[in-house]
């Protein structure tokens, strides 16, 4: 009879059969009449153990991330009824020309030495279970993105990453030669989903964005996935917020039922939640300055102040994520609606950020779809209409209540793991100090 | 009663019941005592009869992409079945600053000229019902995608389109200012998708990638959408070839359920196959030269030779599609897999491309998985091995036998819809002449 075909993960259930198994040696135990290797494939690891004769001899010449094709009987062990491989065909496909580095069939504690290195030697580094979990996760939850916001009716785009002017009039920018002509690369979507929202009224993107920002913190990439949407017809902010908050929840449902083994690697437990607590920015300030002890008192949000106001809500909702609404139109960009208030008050703006677990993880908001109201905050900005007309021409034939918003990937399963970096969310980060691998 | 909310594409369900509908105004017809207003939304357009004093006197304000929200009654027209709105609500929710410059109602035949006026009236030309359905078609070939090669164990990956070295050694990058270090935009995932063989086994990507060569064709783009896939442990590029022929079956099938509308507007029929033929690029050439009337001989082919070549396979076979299998070393990239051949005979190499309708639409094959045989390909070529450093980690602690393959995706929509150009299966195309909208 033929050896069934088996992933690690399936071995369980194969007890008593034989199966053929095909991995890397992470590990080799060689007691002289018995060697023992633990195999890892794409989803785990299984204990294979070799005493038949042939299979030893060659059991003996292996090293570690040898690739092999085996097999074996699966058996229960009796000591702690973990199921092994009893060898009985062992073959090589491929042998490493040196032996590794660095270690990798165990989790290192991650200090910034840790991190470098780790990060040095990132095609090999990302074969540890925990690591490589981290983006299986991901992949999860812009799969739960995508089915969900397809469910209501949304459209998939690609919007270009080489463009001709920034979203914000030119800042922190990565600039590229192209052919004659100046170009950059893309800070986010955010034209382009408008405009799509004049084609299919409900457009969403996965996507690389680029920010030219001197960083190299825990928070910041300069190259990051944006998980954007854009939706027409709105009322106000509060139908994105809405939307938003049963598309997290549908995401992290996702999460929690098909990366059950990744999670249990990671302190954490998937948020549940129906409903997200909401406040004004200027509440938030004076909650933090009043009762919570926020040493820089200032119109908007650090990360200090972000991570106090998370403490204070779930001590007294039990919720993870807060929304911080009414930011002043003044520190969002020109193309925020601003709320119509009292003559003589500052302008606020029906914009939100998503705090989760500490940390901004979304920013949204109602956008102008008035031509000319979009012309005068331009204006009052000292921005040139001009260099934006490509962008204006949906306005200026017609566009209906719209807004949107963008969650960072990395940013999301930063919190939702508790991991120290940004940067170990990436598979290959960029920051200034980091261009490969 | 409150009135149903409907897509246009729903109304006739709701024959005699009251609805409100949400859309653009794109063609109106004042006859006095009765207007009749074309409203297109996301998925369709409808008729909608305004006799209502004050709707009336509204409607005779509108302009072409005059944003509204409606309500009225669904009625059967007598004279072709066909319903509409006999309206008795007109609300304006966003009128436009200025009369559209170019015709979107209607379908305009593709010339050059045309097809720089579409272009550059992108935000609003994409409004046109034909221009869009594209991109539906597009949303949901990426959704089969990565339907079918989730359920065959493929995680999807988000590899750097900021990279410090190309693919083929340096031909045709567009370079960066990344701080004060030199970059490249990424001219396919083809490192990083091997390197993650190495981590997950299968993984796919659908994402932008890069070239810089001077085009203006109807086949090139500098910016397209690559949708990649690699897997590893195959035994040979026929792994790969009889997956992908399962995919793109799944692919399309998908379309044809999904899209029946979006493609009624096409003079196409969706291919439907199980196999596909394949041959040897040397029979092919051998084919074109000796039967079909090449005028080009050579050892490539070139787009002349695909197109004779899958007419006359369509002619005998039926199959819209031809795989040409064998191509030589000299004219693939380092890292193709070379077939083990007699001594003396041109080194040929375990990779394919995939034909559709004339028009490579696919790139694949087998790569080299040895350290050794690796650094001696460079070396053969005159790239030097230090420079793809990070790349060769994954090579040098060991990698399985894989392979991979990349589909264009704006070309497989070219192909499907039969359409003139590739630019108009981008949202916004990349030429050497054009970097906007």
């Amino acid at each position: 009879m033929n050896a069934i075909q088996s992933q690690t993960r399936e071995i369980p259930s194969h007890q008593g059969h034989s199966v053929r198994v095909k991995g890397y040696v992470q590990a080799i135990r060689d007691l002289g009449n018995i060697a023992f290797l633990v195999i890892r494939d794409a989803v785990g690891t299984v204990q294979a153990v070799v005493e038949q004769p042939e299979a030893l001899q060659l059991a003996k010449t292996l090293s570690q991330e040898t690739v092999v094709d085996l097999e074996g009987t699966v058996v229960a062990q009796s000591k702690n009824k973990e199921f092994e491989i009893s060898v009985t065909r062992l073959k090589i496909l491929s042998t490493p020309a040196e032996t590794l580095p660095v270690e990798i069939s165990k989790t290192v504690k991650v200090d910034a030495l840790a991190l470098n290195t780790m990060l040095d030697y990132r095609p090999i580094t990302l074969r540890n279970e925990k690591a490589r979990a981290i983006f299986k996760i991901e992949a999860e939850l812009c799969a739960g993105f995508r089915e969900f916001l397809g469910s209501e009716r949304f459209v998939e785009i690609h919007s270009p990453k080489i463009v001709s002017t920034g979203t914000e009039g030119g800042a922190n920018l990565f600039p590229i030669d192209y052919f004659e002509k100046k170009a950059y690369l893309a800070q986010s979507p955010q034209f382009y989903k408008q405009i799509m929202v004049g084609v299919f009224e409900r457009v969403f993107e996965i996507g690389p964005v680029y920010r030219a920002e001197q960083h190299d913190t825990t928070r910041h990439l300069n190259e990051y996935i944006s998980m954007d949407f854009e939706m027409g017809f709105i009322e106000s902010e509060q139908d994105l917020i809405a939307l938003q908050t049963k598309l997290l929840s549908y995401m992290l449902e996702r999460v929690a039922q098909k990366c059950e083994h990744e999670l249990s690697m990671f302190q954490t437990k998937v948020p549940q939640f129906q409903t997200i607590p909401q406040l004004k920015l200027s509440e938030a300030t004076e909650l933090l300055a009043t009762k919570l002890g926020w040493t820089r008192s200032d119109v908007d949000l650090d990360p200090e102040g972000e991570r106090l106001l998370c403490q204070y809500f779930q001590k007294e909702t039990g919720c993870e994520f807060v929304y911080i609404t009414h930011y002043p139109a003044s520190i969002r960009p020109f193309y925020a609606m601003p709320v119509t208030g009292d003559p003589g008050e500052p302008v606020l703006s029906h914009s939100f950020d998503l705090l989760f677990r500490g940390l901004e993880v979304t920013t949204g908001g109602q956008r102008i779809h008035s031509y000319q109201m979009l012309i005068e905050s331009m204006t009052n900005r000292g921005l040139n209409p001009e260099e934006f007309n490509d962008y204006l021409q949906c306005f200026r034939y017609g566009m209906p209540p719209h807004g949107g918003l963008a969650i960072g990937l990395e940013r999301l399963t930063k919190q939702l793991l508790g991991l120290p970096t940004v940067k170990l969310a990436s598979l290959f980060p960029r920051d200034i100090n980091r261009l490969t691998p």
